[in-house]
């Protein structure tokens, strides 16, 4: 039986990846029917201004904003501000465009009037004609910090200060036994019909989120379809570096891993056609793989993806 | 008898006129020598960060990166965060550059650590390599408001908010009897050897400077040369609104209103040769004018005006 909100998407998603296949979904659902719930383990304070990687990274994403090529900031942007104020004296390691800047100064400011995070990223959203509800995690502060042979290194420290290049020990998400789940997230795990976990980092972007109060079990007992799509293809990440962490953390870099990361938590688990070699492998997880092809390079790639995976509600 | 610090000034200015002068007696004088005093009437919170604006035309002018075309913000500098801030929704009225906005950032940044301005003020000059010791009046907040035929408008919603078109009826400074002159400026009142009152509104940039509780005492006290340099020549004002505004409040429009309102603290009136005809009204209000060219265009000119001011310390 179809439940009123049966049609209804929730997707977990950190960085460029996941907005990847967040812009398939995008086009192919309207608006009141996808909740995109977004890491913020990565925040950061930059020159005093709060800084959201992931929100914006999704945010420009929707939007048509975003620098397909970096896969971080806005297409175009200049770095006027930010050469200057290299002159001020100031540590400038962490790239931040003039346009890019725009929105960590308004959503300082409107943070700093005492608005919440969610409040903000809806307000950035539709002001740039993002319409789908784009939410944070939560809107209390967790930061996902890595320990690592060069010492604890928050994430953007770690990813782009370092390049991703420190042996990484282990991962926490400090002061996340503390955040609340923001409501839409908790909202959406009750109601939604589908719940897809996209290729994400398991470690660094889909994990803060997961270890978030409760939410586990939550999607433990979603009672909707549950999909997970693998961001490693073929023995290593399709982006980034949760490979290189994976076989630091002695895992076995395979999206074999990944399923079992999310084995509790995955119905359906959609691999490439590249690893069709390992899909007696996932069955034996006891979920059901979906071969198919994931590496989204065009806006075709990612809107196929997306329909392939909303053709499992039926 | 020369005095140990005869040779130092104190100079204090507002805006663009006061800076052009500042920028003359900056190239005669060593850093030790100098210290500026700058008008904080003006400043205002954009988006969420401290702008001071006749503190960086200061900065700017003495850094040589100010854009001389406009008189206020840097040269060059381009507008794409304000343009983006535009797409939020936000009121851009005031003109921001993105090199404008780093200033702003850091300032903001080192204000909210807990620094007062004047310590983030040396900070960003000594960045700049400015080593002139350029100082806010106070560390407390004053607002210059107007009374117009529009209602009250804070100083710039005034002057670039509406051109300063409205009908001036009467200027008040709003904080300023709670308002702490800045250390610098009351040491410099009591050690400098010379006074300068450089060519900036009587009523908008030095006028909320005098009026800081005890400083128009300690100017009439000053054991220095007291100079005076008109804002005014001709019946107008060399640049601003000061010519519209004396009008409107009641006032005669010439360089003897100026005089009129420094004389209590006021030896040397430097007036323009085009008011040549003008000396004897300057010399019944008991001052010694000193008749020249006070147009600055070109750096020598300011260069020259400094000079024939330094000159009266002899």
């Amino acid at each position: 039986m179809v439940t009123p909100e049966s049609s209804t998407v929730l997707a977990l998603a950190g960085g460029v990846g996941g907005a990847k296949l967040v812009f398939g979904l995008a086009r192919c659902l309207p608006p009141g029917d996808l909740v995109i719930c977004v890491n913020t383990g990565d925040d950061e304070t930059f020159h005093g201004l709060h800084v959201s990687p992931d929100l914006d990274t999704m945010m420009y994403t929707l939007s048509g904003l975003s620098n397909q090529e970096t896969g971080w900031g806005v297409a175009g942007d200049t770095f006027t501000a930010l050469e200057m104020l290299g002159k001020f004296g100031v540590d400038t390691w962490f790239n931040l465009g003039d346009r890019d800047f725009a929105t960590h100064i308004r959503r300082s400011q409107l943070l700093a009037e005492g608005k919440t995070l969610s409040e903000v990223i809806l307000e950035l959203n539709r002001s740039l004609g993002v319409f789908h509800s784009v939410i944070p995690m939560s809107n209390d502060p967790v930061k996902t910090v890595l320990s690592t042979d060069e010492g604890e290194l928050p994430m953007q420290r770690y990813f782009v200060g370092r390049r991703a290049e420190p042996k990484v020990f282990e991962i926490r998400y400090v002061g996340v036994e503390n955040a609340t789940p923001a409501p839409g997230l908790l909202d959406s795990l009750a109601k939604c019909g589908m719940l897809v976990l996209c290729p994400s980092n398991p470690y660094l972007s889909l994990g803060p989120i997961l270890a978030l109060p409760g939410v586990r079990q939550l999607m433990r007992d979603f009672s909707g379809k549950k999909v997970c799509v693998s961001p490693i293809v073929g023995g290593d990440a399709v982006k980034g570096p949760a490979g290189k962490i994976m076989a630091e953390l002695g895992k076995q870099v395979s999206c074999v891993e990944v399923a079992r990361e999310y084995r509790d938590i995955c119905d359906v688990f959609v691999m490439d056609n590249e690893d069709q070699d390992l899909v007696s492998e996932i069955e034996e997880l006891g979920l059901t793989p979906l071969v198919t092809s994931i590496i989204m390079e065009t806006e075709e790639d990612k809107i196929a993806l997306a329909r392939e995976i909303l053709a499992l509600a039926d």
